[in-house]
């Protein structure tokens, strides 16, 4: 990659709502990093928020800053000590950066390293033509999975881990809240041949979207009793799982009184304050067993999404519902922010 | 029901190949049992060995006795003391006896009792229009399930319990041997969301069935080298899980081989006799996880079973490939000896 | 045993503060039931609340009734169908009463049953000479154990499946609230291996016993910061697992907040009122597993009970800190109100 | 460190039986290694295999070569990029070096890497004044230790991952085998709280060892069935953990035989040649669970490890026989190759 060459990237410049398309330098790749030409990119809604410049974006981003951390692309360059990676991988990024001396890093865990930073937030992100991510952080996709969908592989492995962080074949399942990744475990429940399928959410859109990803029923939270279906169609017994992707805590709490007994309960939300439960009932009693989320497990997690890709044993198709180019990055923020969407991809060529 | 009434049955009645359709006496339930009007029957290769008269069946079975314990049906008495189970209720039966106080009944493991007894086997069978079980091995259908699919939920237990001893979704898998159970365990892992699912089998005609249920390759393994095939597609690795249900030393062999280190072996499969492994390649040094399958998980794995049927996560119509009524017997256990079928179904009535 | 017969009873007779000790005749055993003759007793939580009359025990329990749940004791007579019992057997008993026929039941878990019952609370209590008990609640005890021990793995299963929920050899743990079963956790943790072992408690009396039980280190959080605490004595790293058995609302989240990420709390405490968790930074983002612990699991828990009494490895010595006659009954009551004691064991027989 | 100084070093020379005390030179650790001065080393079994020079070593081994792979020392020097150990740390060494890229180590497992090399087998090995290790193998150990049960921390390890597989808290246990590692195994089941702890074992001194680190009961198989004695102890139902560390066909048969239905072997031992086993009764029918165990989690069981002995939960006492500088390091394999120690443990200075 000859010095000096520019590309285009979506950059977050100043403080306050917005980001611009910009020209910048090319990146280049260090010692153990490996440089990707990036072929798709996908929006999640920690972008959203940094694009929106809430008080977590506020906090934690150092501007200016290349946005975005999930993506799909091509090596084209790799720094010294590269060996497993090479030139022509088909690749995406997991987005982890693990310290690896830590505790949990020692102990095959780095995903919930001590000492974690995440690509796109605490580094340069990868909105842009061409991207540099650590070797040890490359995902050799196999070449079967499309691009865009190599690149939602990142959220995807969020719905994975929150949904099979126990067996859910042969179960029942709740899922409440249907946000791109709520839409991802209703597709990966699906996938992994869990029995009833049940999700809630107030948007209708993303409710005909569960639909269509193979749902059983879908109920809109502020119209049914949430709990009251889950009872009926399970003849009283509860579900067996509740993936709880809402960040509501009435959700939760609904979430968990649908639990039967014995019950498992997911948790990938992240809550606006603390959160009341009536511990006794919900969860003592009958002896939940409840499991906070951080996210993929490095990396058994992509070992999974590339098997049930490459397999065909999901498809993403109605979960993907906007691939649009760079050019239309205000339009594709816009469609996240007002939820009229499911997963929104962005590609760097039209 | 009046005392005196017959009913037609398939009853051993002597030592030697065969069996004969009689007219036999309606039993009737006593305390704790209940009556059931079969609708649907199916052979399992137990049957076959008593049919056929093998030295197994020689040592176990007394004489005359009715044949058979897969079935499906409705209840129309129920003995004293029957309170969970209530006539009109659509049933089929766990084959496992268990006797609810060694150790392993009192560990909520009857499938593994000291003292296991089998429906048909060691009691009365059920390929008769009328049959008793105990209540406590009753199972309630799920009225979705049709009556044939209601009487192969026992064997396809089997296959949950083999398939699914641990999580396969998103993993690859190996099925050795594709007799009844054996395409049973193909539909689970299709349904389970495996990945990459290899399957081998001699017959040609059973390897086409496994095809049609979605396994992505399958094997001769007297013509291809089952280990290679499985290097090959999985990029040198070996299968995450090995479902043994030939009970050939050699595929067993050729199956724990075709295992990546770390991997899981179920093995369902009996063995004519003892068993050559060298361990230390085969399971010790690779790490390897194996796993003794009985079968069916009281009563865990029929909630599965009815979970994944009465959903539609399961198709077990390539895998049921004859219904006959029981005057046809002969013709069924003829076609379960050579092999020219999947699960045969049998029907009091045609 | 002749009818007719009396014994004496510690009867709660009325609402309000106490209870009485009185002569009442001797039940007999229906059915499946066993009558035995008690030698020791021992006094739970529940139990104060219903001498104490609280709002749970006001609704719960209808007067008037004998009290008491954990007891051992020698067979003395069988009912009809009594099988696996036998006059003479040293006996103890599960106390959770389970239907038999729900979903948790029928899949092996009757300890979360739908419809539990619990003996002495919902059916005639122990703490009397003689008790009735159902033959499948009866726990045959080692004869190496001796009676009041005996008595006592009631509470001590509840202490076993809240540290046990998984394995803590070689692990490091903080166990929250040191009332008779924090205690019994205490050795339970000892004696199953785990490594440093830190306890909280405000009662300076009851730390002290669980320094003599083998504790690592104990706290008053009352001066003490346990967070810190835990920090310093553990490298930064926090504590694999938390057994939460105080009910107070500041050690759970402190509990919490002291497991290193990816660890494990057990909770068996319950609340007197909702409880406030900051989910994000507790749970969700260090990906915690939070089991509620209902209790003993029937009857895997009673076997490792035994085995754990009956070869010496537990040593409830330091537990049980006080044995009185049932004369003295009040006096235990007492002892158990104001908090200094550990376990206290009541006899028949002085 | 300065060039050109020398120490003393256990080496093999050439083929055949033996290895020759030199003075060679000192090595420089190079990036990413440190230089750890050698306090206590320990006498493996494939130590005694290269000593005696067997068919394995011959393929194996690279002459001449430096023996040894267990250790404990402190750290001298740190070589480039090295920045979690520090000079001065008291560290020991696990022996499996591993790729870092195939899939076993992209998912948490180095331990089975697929490209896995051993420490004083496939490199120069620690019986030295000094010795050259990766920083990523390097253990720092608890201050608290003693030098020379840091050393045995490796096969220790080995024993934690055989017995530990599962929980053996509150379960009954049976170790074949008594070997140093079996010694161990018998050591880590007391600290875990197994109840009933069987051993077999033909060589009487270390019945004995087994007998004083708290073995319940220790059988000579060639003059008592071990099925037999196991049935008598345990009321006929058998035990519920088997740890195999004998390598002797018959001793995995009786050991499988002496399970539970339903319980777990671990195999450690390798052996000789294939293993004729009858799955059916054995393995199938029972439902039993068997694994392979390859040695050390990298680096959970390290981190146990540390727990245990840090804390007091293991006395080594009765494991660590001997003791002897490195000038008698005849002696030393003359007692492993006769079996009259335990663990022996080589110091570089008297």
């Amino acid at each position: 990659m000859a010095t000096g060459k520019t590309m285009r990237a979506i950059v977050k410049t100043r403080a306050g709502v917005g980001a611009e398309l910009l020209e910048v330098p090319v990146p280049q790749p260090g010692p153990g990093e490996i440089l990707v030409k990036v072929t798709a990119t996908s929006i999640c809604g920690s972008d959203l928020h940094i694009w929106q410049w809430n008080s977590w974006a506020q906090k934690r981003i150092h501007l200016p800053q290349i946005m975005g951390h999930e993506l799909a692309g091509t090596v084209v360059e790799v720094g010294d000590g590269v060996e497993r990676v090479r030139v022509g991988d088909f690749v995406s990024a997991e987005t982890h950066l693990a310290c690896g001396v830590c505790y949990q890093c020692r102990t095959g865990r780095p995903e919930i390293c001590q000492n974690l930073r995440i690509l796109g937030v605490d580094t340069t992100g990868v909105f842009a033509e061409f991207a540099v991510i650590p070797e040890v952080n490359a995902i050799v996709n196999d070449e079967r999975i499309p691009a865009d969908y190599a690149s939602v592989q990142e959220p995807l492995g969020n719905a994975i881990d929150t949904v099979l962080a126990e067996d859910v074949s042969g179960k029942s399942i709740l899922i409440t809240g249907l946000g791109p990744v709520g839409l991802l475990a209703v597709a990966v429940a699906r996938a992994a041949g869990a029995g009833l399928i049940l999700a809630s959410e107030p948007n209708e859109y993303r409710r005909s979207l569960a639909s269509n990803l193979g749902a059983t029923r879908v109920v809109n939270p502020l119209e049914e009793d949430v709990v009251e279906v889950v009872r009926q169609m399970t003849g009283g017994n509860g579900v067996e799982v509740l993936a709880e992707m809402s960040g509501n805590p009435q959700a939760l709490r609904d979430g968990l009184r649908s639990l039967t007994p014995g019950g498992r309960a997911s948790i990938l939300a992240l809550y606006d304050q603390e959160v009341r439960l009536d511990l006794n009932d919900l969860v003592v009693l009958r002896g939940i067993r409840l499991f906070g989320i951080t996210g993929r497990k490095m990396f058994t997690t992509w070992y999974k999404a590339q098997e049930l890709l490459a397999n065909g044993r999901l498809d993403l198709g109605p979960v993907v519902t906007h691939r649009l180019p760079f050019e239309k990055y205000r339009e594709a923020f816009e469609l996240m922010s007002n939820g009229q969407c499911g997963k929104v991809v962005l590609l760097p060529e039209a």
